[in-house]
């Protein structure tokens, strides 16, 4: 197993599968007659967050853990998004962050020390940083954009969350 | 890192951050007096699964990867719960399951090919099948059956989606 493929490579197919799921409400409004645009506020419940917080989270939570692993900076991003196509480019300019984060920066990651500014005085190694926080926060946001589409009318199944599957043929 | 660490230990870990979900909402039910059973059949919305899917599936997943992983067969659940008490002994007997799968052959198993029924004619690798599609299946429901709770009034926060974190202090 590698840091690098469940970290840089796993959360780039799953953001890239957001973009997808962003693309159907996109053509969902268009064929409703209203503007895509009101997605971005929208919530699952009351007291839970809008659709813009789930996905800069999501590509905060692949930002982090690709800068945090390889230990180097990662780009600030100051969550203004307000349209799905600025939330589109939050996801693009995220992608094209970790294409920049070296596979064997990441993958020399599990022993460094991650420091988070919400646990003073603590530190987490990186590879229980991945396994414990990084990588089940990551699917509870992009999961809740997902289940808010589509508790919304958005026609998103299973094979919009997962597309990417190394299967190979067998004969027997 | 291990296939161990993030299929039996995080899963199992889940599993238990879900069981305390399921108490939550059992104590919701009784200071609201209404019965808990009625979250059994709780849907997000009315094209998705309800609770007992979501926890049946999750127990199911955890319950597959480390069996396939480690090589060897998984008990049989007919998924027959109607209430709460028996989603919560599902989700205890899958983690008992669990705790009897060998570390040792989990961890040999990132080559062992993995064969799925709805993908005739198909393997995939145990690495990637871990990757690829237990650990975002896994989540999926997992955050479903917590937004589900949570959308319906239960107090669930990411305080009880995430409770283990292998935090050590530092001093400078």
């Amino acid at each position: 197993m590698s840091l690098y493929q469940h970290s840089v490579v796993q959360m780039s197919s799953m953001l890239r599968n957001l973009d997808g799921c962003l693309d159907k409400a996109i053509a969902f409004a268009q064929a409703k007659e209203f503007s895509a645009d009101d997605f971005v506020g929208f919530r699952l419940a009351p007291d839970m967050r809008p659709l813009s917080y789930q996905v800069q989270v999501a590509c905060d939570i692949a930002k982090f853990a690709g800068a945090r692993l390889a230990g180097v900076e990662a780009p600030s991003n100051p969550d203004t998004e307000t349209t799905m196509a600025e939330l589109k480019a939050r996801i693009a300019s995220t992608l094209e962050f970790l294409k920049s984060v070296e596979e064997r920066a990441v993958d020399g990651g599990a022993d460094r020390e991650v420091r988070l500014s919400f646990l003073p005085g603590m530190g987490i190694k990186g590879a229980d940083y991945l396994r414990q926080m990084a990588i089940p926060n990551f699917y509870f946001h992009v999961t809740t954009a997902y289940a808010l589409l589509r508790s919304a009318g958005v026609g998103v199944g299973k094979r919009d969350y997962i597309t990417e599957l190394a299967l190979y043929p067998v004969t027997d």
